[in-house]
């Protein structure tokens, strides 16, 4: 699963991870909150949306995009306010979640750090196989982020085995 | 309810408003969750935490400290996720959520929003009518928020009804 974290629009997305790069799309949408509600209001609505998702899918991860001091300081507040309520949410059902930042994604997916919006979408429309552009265009960074996790795990996982295998072996010497 | 957020630790505390400024202390504590543990697992703990303090106080309101971008990135964006998960906690439960500026708090309770920290507890120590200062150490923000809750919530339901007020004028001419 990929979210592209927002208190006003969030973007939710579910792949199928296939064999080495292919990526199936199964499902793809926009969570909203009021502008105008109080933020307990809102963030108890992102959360009973992201939770219904999750129990629906029921994805192994969740990969979610990190938040940076970037922009309008009570925007970006709102999001990391958001993201802790995404987060919990798949912590509450046992998902493991990544998190990866914007540059991460685009490089992951176009090659460039610093591709602009076009791009991504051309890229991931071409990567899922889709006949024209995943609607609606928010929902494209929930996918970005979701293909971007599906192509790193291998290696996250290999990663992850090394640590094993170094820790193991200091143990035992 | 006064919260001092944050996810290493998160200062709780619980008072009860009497009449004009006085304030009675009913409990004040610190939620811990460990610093090496994965971001799901302290979001996890500190949602499970401060669930049990506000079923056993089933607290009214819920004042809680208003982050703002300054120090260590990752540090405030850590806060912001736990305040996320935390205001869900009190809208989950219906309890109503105020935010405050670290300088609203000083300003309300010393008079002086640039007060240090040995004066703000100096304060609470005074205005709680305690021995001697409140510990942990932590809390004293935790009750400074509470406290400062107690003394604007006059102001604040006074300012609703002259907002009423206005509408049903507005709306009878």
């Amino acid at each position: 699963m990929g979210i592209d974290p927002g208190l006003t629009r969030c973007g939710l997305s579910v792949v199928q991870a296939g064999r080495g790069r292919a990526v199936l799309p199964i499902s793809v949408g926009v969570a909203r909150t009021p502008v105008d509600a109080p933020l307990t209001h809102r963030l108890l609505d992102l959360s009973q949306g992201v939770s219904e998702w999750m129990d629906e899918y029921q994805p192994d991860v969740v990969a979610i995009e990190r938040v940076f001091e970037r922009g309008n300081v009570s925007t970006v507040m709102n999001t990391a306010h958001a993201v802790g309520v995404l987060i919990l949410a798949a912590a509450e059902r046992g998902i493991d979640v990544h998190q990866y930042t914007p540059s991460e994604v685009k490089k992951s997916i176009s090659g460039n750090g610093r591709a602009d919006k076009k791009q991504m979408t051309t890229m991931i429309t071409r990567i899922l196989g889709l006949s024209e552009p995943p609607r609606p265009a928010d929902a494209a960074d929930a996918l970005a982020l979701a293909v971007c996790h599906c192509w790193r795990a291998p290696m996250i996982a290999r990663h992850r085995q090394a640590e094993e295998l170094l820790k193991t072996q200091q143990r035992s010497h």
